[in-house]
């Protein structure tokens, strides 16, 4: 792991750099797009192993890679750019010039500095197909599909036994993932809206990824400084760390001055998707009264944010001036920052919300440039008593609707989901949200499972989110351990992505992906067989699973050992196992008498009649 | 919190005391059994709530109460002993004594200082009943049943509205939990078999509490030395701690030497139930060598921890050798200690396992104390490829027969589970479970619901343990994140506390428990009061939380202030929910207009009609 840092200038941004302990990035051409380069990691296992490097999906970017040079003030190579262009329908035009209200009046040495080079935005040029969905419709298989489609499948060729879906121990709740991801299965679920590629035309840099049911589940870390803390350079290494664990897409959430300058530093070095709340920012622009905030302001914002390349905003459309009062007898309210701005604007100016009012316009920019909708659920429960209320649902009724105009109008659409939900209500959340918005993909945070352990809450969290991405949803937001505390730093950042990897991947094992007990498998033969060092690597946190290891052990020679400290060698099952297998030959010889399978069953008969009689004895 | 430090003696353990930050130790006396002092605890919160304190379960120990004199060399106050004696049945004799062997041979500076203190051992005096289980089915109540109920019932008398089981919103899977929890049902669940007291007749100091499906969810943490590593300090410093923070059981599962020493410090300093895998220490006695096991050292072990007060054992008695073979082509093989252990000495002998063999004789032994069996699943899967597998259910079937035949013998009994398990696979365990073994108590260790994160084990089985709890698991054995990788320290034991405290609660939550709710609630109504102490104080661990939210707010201004650093004040949506409420007055004012329910309807037929048409559209 290497810090990147720059000749001189103070101001560069200091990222982690290199690749995971144990891995390397690779690359494989689609052959129907042979200019295209999917990028995955390859755990190499040790050669006793006897089995190949252990493929896993890559979202980490080509910081990773030390063939890359990398240039922070230069941004990544924007390779995609050339893709949007050959397909046509766009135009290239002369940007909207960011002002002084665009950074929150930050001036001086205050003001962040602005990202070395522009480049010029692209937008729609008519009416013809631009963004995914309706290339989808149109029945075009777009680069991007085909990229998405590749990294799906880690780059592997179709086999035979694709053909016939292979049989796949799982429950899926009716998503229908194949075994093998086609670029045409790809096209057809973005087309009925049952999946999204977040791509903003202008965000070139990006490696497309696909977002739905029926693809491995994904994670979105958010970052973003505060009027109270954090910087330029912070929030660029918060990003690339964030990605480095395996966010597949990261929110730029700040709220403070030099919204604007942190977030072109951010994309401009951005391989995944980036999100926003717009609102946020039309907030600062307006002096953070909610009152003030206008239809031209948060238009002018849209606009700004999307020649930046911003993949997809949370638009909170679905708080209604009628749903308010709703929350009125809740225990925590409105607790979606969005949410709260906007209902205060609908009471201060007794008007139904603008966004609702002129969610058609709203689709009209996003469509120009294919900004993915995130329809912010702005009454989540902030609470376990208030989850599944009226307000939230009525709410969620809302969102439906409005992820049917904004089909119909060309744009890709996801709906964010809740917040803080019992285990017991999780699954009608899911359900509810599939019924009203057409199987248009889901995005929780979390869900939190109780609201009592502040400082926990990745935990809290995990389990809910672990749970609703098995019943369904697409993408999970995570929350850290600082949530409802503070701003989260680097290594709260770090454990909120990986407490959420492990609930993405627990969700892709109980729906039955096909690819994800690959990895389980070959993590367990490396524990059961002692290789130590294929067991750190192949875990979702390499560096932790050693330090934790050497804290006892910290000899080169223990990673040969057949034992480690929690046990001790006398103790050790795996290796009494091992013993056993060594000294019996195969436990199943011949010699070995296995009781048939009646013998078991009399076994039972004869239990259940003991049983009953207990039963009655105990009266 | 303070150091609690012995005047000279360097072995004696420091262990920490002091009540948790915001609580005090609180006593109910019940009023059939004025004698018993029930202890619970009470969160003070500040005046502006005008709120009653919030009574939470605690299993401290007087450790938290800075009213007791505590002496770690003279161990807590025996008054449960006079319970036991009062109600006869029970002789005094002179007990076994301790060998070298039973210290693993250590001597000189190697050996443990002996407890200074020692107590006659009791035992059965003859057939006349003597276990929980015994005097319920003979329809007593004992001081033990109250005592745990009025714990279950935190202390509160019952309520008129408690008669007709209130509504509970919540979803128990069949199980039956009353709305206020009488002695008598304790009883009653005890003498079914649905529920155990671990309360071995010579454990004292034991606060004796209640493990069924039809009560809290319970936790257990695991302590004890390897070969490798640790010491008797740091094991009775790492149970005190355990039970600080909220373990409600504690198994000491030492390996190397100064078991039997180790153990008597923990249970004479312990206020919780203690539990053990006895063919541990009886392997250590024959230098570890499985095959040179035998029933007479295994029978002398029990009797030894028996007559220590060791509350429940774990027996490992459903590894039969014909299962062995089951286990042959499984990736992790067999990865339970002890069913390693057993696999190999059976197939060593090429015999029936003797614990299987003389099971009746283990019942007798332990009948004699009521130590309660922990039937224990010496074949769970260790990984996801062998999760619900031929040898796990085989044995789970076993464990079913042998719970019959314990409780026709007069013992109480749980029943261990897995271990390694997907969420898909979790349900049919506990189904299972419940059908195989007549009711009685689950014990399950998570389980882990990925294999991929070492170092992060506590949150890949949290997922798990939080679903099998609502699906009706009575105790979740915790995992540390060291789980794997080494033996946990004194920060994994808190973490893997604080986790397994999450897990529990939120099953509780889900399943209904009257009782769950009001902590929760307790907590979002002084979030949402910017109550920043009484937030603290409430969690599961004050110390994180408060210490979360300073490392950007420090100063004592800020726990008045209306927002955290993760928003600032502009965008803090509970401050503006506020604002909203403070301005408007209440939300539902009969100035603000709310939507009729057929205007929402109209909406809803309004998108199915635009949501078909897009159907067909995408078509």
């Amino acid at each position: 792991m290497n810090k990147l840092t720059h000749q001189a200038e103070f101001s560069t941004p200091i990222v982690t750099t290199g690749p995971l302990r144990g891995s390397s990035r690779v690359y494989t051409r689609p052959k129907t797009a042979p200019h295209l380069k999917v990028p995955h990691r390859e755990i190499e296992l040790h050669p006793t192993a006897m089995e190949p490097p252990v493929r896993v999906y890559d979202c980490s970017g080509p910081y990773t890679d030390p063939d890359e040079s990398l240039d922070l003030e230069r941004g990544l190579e924007r390779a995609r750019t050339e893709w949007v262009k050959a397909r046509g329908g766009v135009q290239a035009y002369q940007g909207r010039e960011p002002g002084p209200l665009d950074n929150g009046g930050a001036a001086g040495k205050y003001l962040a500095r602005a990202f070395p080079v522009r480049h010029k935005p692209l937008r729609a040029a008519g009416p013809g197909p631009v963004t995914q969905i309706e290339l989808a419709r149109a029945g075009m298989i777009t680069d991007e599909m085909i990229f998405a489609a590749e990294r799906e499948n880690l780059g592997r060729a179709r086999a035979q036994s694709d053909a016939k879906r292979r049989h796949v121990d799982g429950e899926s709740f009716g998503a229908s993932a194949p075994a093998f991801v086609t670029a045409e299965f790809v096209r057809d679920e973005i087309a009925r809206g049952r999946a999204i590629i977040p791509a903003n035309i202008n965000h070139g840099e990006l490696e497309p990824m696909v977002i739905g049911r029926n693809f491995l589940v994904k994670i979105n870390a958010n970052i973003g400084n505060s009027a109270i803390t954090s910087s330029v350079e912070e929030e660029v290494d918060k990003m690339i760390w964030a990605i480095r664990w395996g966010a597949d897409t990261v929110m730029d959430l700040s709220t403070g001055k030099n919204i604007h300058n942190t977030r072109e530093w951010i994309l401009r070095n951005a391989p995944v998707p980036i999100g926003t709340v717009p609102i946020y920012q039309a907030l600062e622009k307006v002096g953070g009264v909610a009152e003030d905030l206008s239809w031209e302001i948060f238009a002018d914002t849209l606009i700004e944010q999307a020649e930046q390349g911003v993949d997809y905003f949370t638009i909170h459309a679905g708080v209604r001036l009628s749903y308010v009062p709703l929350t009125a007898d809740r225990v925590t309210g409105i607790v979606s920052r969005g949410g709260s701005i906007m209902a205060k604007w609908c009471l201060a100016h007794h008007e139904e919300s603008f966004l609702y009012e002129r969610f058609d316009e709203i689709c009209e920019i996003m469509r120009a440039y294919d900004v993915s909708f995130s329809l912010g659920d702005g009454l989540r429960p902030g609470s376990i008593a208030d989850a599944n209320d009226r307000a939230q649902f009525a709410e969620l009724e809302t969102l439906g609707e409005l992820t049917g105009r904004a089909w119909a109008r060309g744009c890709q659409v996801m709906v964010e989901g809740p917040g803080h939900v019992p285990m017991h209500k999780i699954k009608e959340n899911m359900d509810k949200q599939l019924r009203e918005c057409g199987e248009a993909p889901f995005y929780t945070l979390g869900p939190l499972t109780t609201d009592i352990a502040p400082g926990y809450d990745h935990i809290t969290s995990g389990i809910g989110a672990a749970m609703i991405g098995w019943f369904g949803t697409a993408m999970l937001c995570y929350v850290t351990p600082k949530e409802h505390l503070g701003l989260p730093d680097r290594d709260d950042v770090k454990t909120g992505v990986i407490t959420y990897k492990i609930a993405a991947h627990a969700a892709d094992l109980a729906k039955g992906h096909p690819a994800a007990k690959l990895r389980d498998d070959a993590l367990s033969r490396a524990r059961f067989e002692f290789r130590w060092e294929d067991q750190f690597n192949l875990s979702l946190d390499p560096d932790t699973a050693r330090r934790f290891h050497d804290q006892t052990l910290p000899k080169q020679a223990h990673k040969a050992a057949h034992f480690c400290s929690m046990c001790g060698p006398k103790f050790c099952s795996m290796k009494i196992t091992q013993d056993i297998r060594d000294e019996f030959g195969a436990v199943h010889a011949p010699d070995i008498p296995v009781e048939a399978k009646e013998g078991m069953a009399a076994k039972s008969v004869e239990f259940k009649a003991l049983g009953s009689q207990i039963y009655l004895d105990r009266g």
